[in-house]
């Protein structure tokens, strides 16, 4: 087995969790925070910074990668880990997701997706067989099910037959994963905002028995109201069993949301790509460091925070930085956002052994500037 | 006395000699080469980074800090080394070369220099008063005099005028400075490829006592063979008991054509600005990491180089980071091109002290491909 999860402790103030994922690659402590690492570099950084923030796995997009530089240099470079130089659990996406929002012109039949690639134009056919070889040249940890992710908002029909197809490709790459010691292959619940869909979808998906299970086709635009709303009648009736992945969602709030719910892991792009704006999350909510207030201000960005950005550097020098578009800003910025949700997530799973989840939501969302 | 020279050891097979030049922020070996930071950062590269290549002393840009963030601004921080967190020797140049090949519709008089920012146009007058006042803002433990920049070609009566100037322009520059304690003011010596302006303009400027000097006006656009003949009969000529420092050189012959002259210290922006655009420096000549030819190849861009980027990646893999813009391929080839440069002037040391730097030299521009 690629993959084994420990359930380690269950709040009794809420459905939080904590647990370890074993894979060949480290253990992974949840609930996790995941960096995305799209074109296998998470931008910016080196692996060894990773390191020293405790990232413990990374996201890599299937999409990006069999588009350039190609799943099978990376494989005679010796599977992902190797050619990007981290040697801790890498998770990659399936490239349903990219193939629907990146992808053009593309073309779904039962066979799987026909698409023209964001780069260059070019014609790609993608079906779950296609997605899992690509994976298995990456040699990612945990891969991801080829889904279709079903747009938002989308009708009851559509979004049921889009959720049954998701299942036989799921079937589909269960078979043609061949692996199965190396590398764990997760399954992706869909049904748009349908409950009874959802749930369906998950009941379908379990009888696979796969070693994982995502929530897919959230965070694409709906309001947060209803993905809160998802979270509250899914997550819980997720296996218990397993590792509960939610898809693309990383901000502080989120994150809170969905781990009171069960949710183990989570990845997003946004505090990397914020980062890169000059946009930094601290204590007490954003700091847009462009901000001429920012000026002559020679205190750190967040005076509370232990990253290498904070000790060494003042909100003067870093707005030069970002005026000037220097390399160094964005480094900086992109060490400070991901300390602060790893860190986050980890004060995150203190609180929970410490039965104290709840307080810690709510003092956050105070400090931050949240509505509880 | 802000600074300090000793004189170590002069080789005794050429003019090429050891010395330390002592600062308030540390000692520098001579002969150094010293990486850029334009705008108070070294493109791509933290400090502590800069350390771990060895860097002993970086160079900033009076020009760009002046024009942004201000030097009142790094002033209020508490000076250069504290805003941009570095805490080992800085040189900072006069302003004036850039004013020469950045600034625009620039008007020259005896009193100073109006130009126009490169930036936004606005109107801005530098004299060697104002110079010298930015510099003692920045708080850099080596500043150059103000002077002017002879472009190449000029014809004799100029370069003269010119030269004459620059003296004039070294003694008010002495006169304003009134951190003498702290920061060693370097004069700059013109005259364009015209020997005995050249050394009529030595000889005004060692008259001032200053505790350093440079050749400027060299690396402008003259050809290479002009440029070793002013090195030629100039650098022995310069104090033998103070640091000579050669402005704008940095390519692997020049500094070996520069130290073997005498030249204790040497800048440029090459190794990092090619850096950038995918060019790395080896000990067997330059390699343009995008050329389609280390497509797959997983061998390190320099077998011999101990240097981060060459123990832990491939080409393939800086490649393809170079292929998607990836910022990591340019901080990767950032640390090789300087750890290049850096331990290249490391060993060059080693072999003046072991009196083979002739047979060091040779050895490597065989190796590198250059006609000796």
């Amino acid at each position: 087995m690629a993959l084994e999860y420990k359930l380690l402790y269950e709040s009794k103030e809420c459905n939080a969790r904590l647990g370890e994922i074993h894979t060949p690659h480290g253990v992974i402590e949840t609930p996790i925070f995941m960096p995305v690492g799209t074109k296998a570099t998470v931008k910016t950084m080196t692996p060894d910074e990773l390191k020293d923030l405790e990232a413990q796995i990374i996201l890599s997009n299937t999409y990006h990668l069999y588009l350039r530089p190609g799943h099978s240099l990376v494989k005679e470079a010796g599977g992902l880990h190797k050619f990007m130089n981290w040697d801790r659990p890498i998770l990659t996406d399936s490239g349903g997701f990219q193939v629907f929002s990146l992808g053009k012109m593309r073309k779904i039949t039962e066979e799987g997706v026909v698409f023209k690639s964001h780069i260059d134009g070019s014609e790609h056919f993608i079906s779950p067989e296609k997605a899992v070889e690509i994976q298995n040249c990456l040699g990612s940890d945990i891969m991801m099910a080829f889904d279709e992710c079903t747009p938002y908002p989308a009708t009851y029909e559509y979004a049921k037959q889009s959720m049954e197809r998701t299942t036989r490709w799921a079937k589909r790459c269960k078979e043609a994963h061949k692996n199965t010691d190396k590398q764990a292959l997760f399954g992706i619940v869909q049904g748009s905002m349908y409950k009874d869909l959802r749930l369906e979808s998950l009941r379908q998906l379990v009888e696979l028995d796969l070693p994982g299970y995502a929530l897919g086709g959230l965070s694409v635009g709906e309001p947060a109201e209803i993905m809160k709303e998802v979270l509250d009648y899914m997550v819980h009736e997720m296996p218990r069993n397993k590792p509960r992945y939610l898809m693309g969602v990383g901000s502080p709030d989120y994150i809170f949301e969905a781990v009171e719910r069960g949710i183990d892991m989570a990845d997003c792009v946004m505090p990397t790509r914020m980062a890169r704006n000059g946009a930094f999350m601290t204590s007490k909510g954003r700091i847009t460091i462009k901000n001429a207030v920012h000026r002559n201000d020679f205190s750190p960005i967040d005076d509370e925070c232990e990253c290498y950005c904070c000790k060494n550097y003042s909100r003067a020098y870093l707005r030069h930085l970002f005026k000037e578009n220097e390399i160094l800003g964005a480094r900086l910025a992109t060490i400070h956002n991901l300390f602060f949700l790893i860190n986050l997530m980890k004060n995150i799973r203190i609180s929970i052994r410490e039965e104290r989840f709840l307080e810690f939501k709510n003092d956050f969302y105070q400090k931050y500037g949240y509505k509880k």
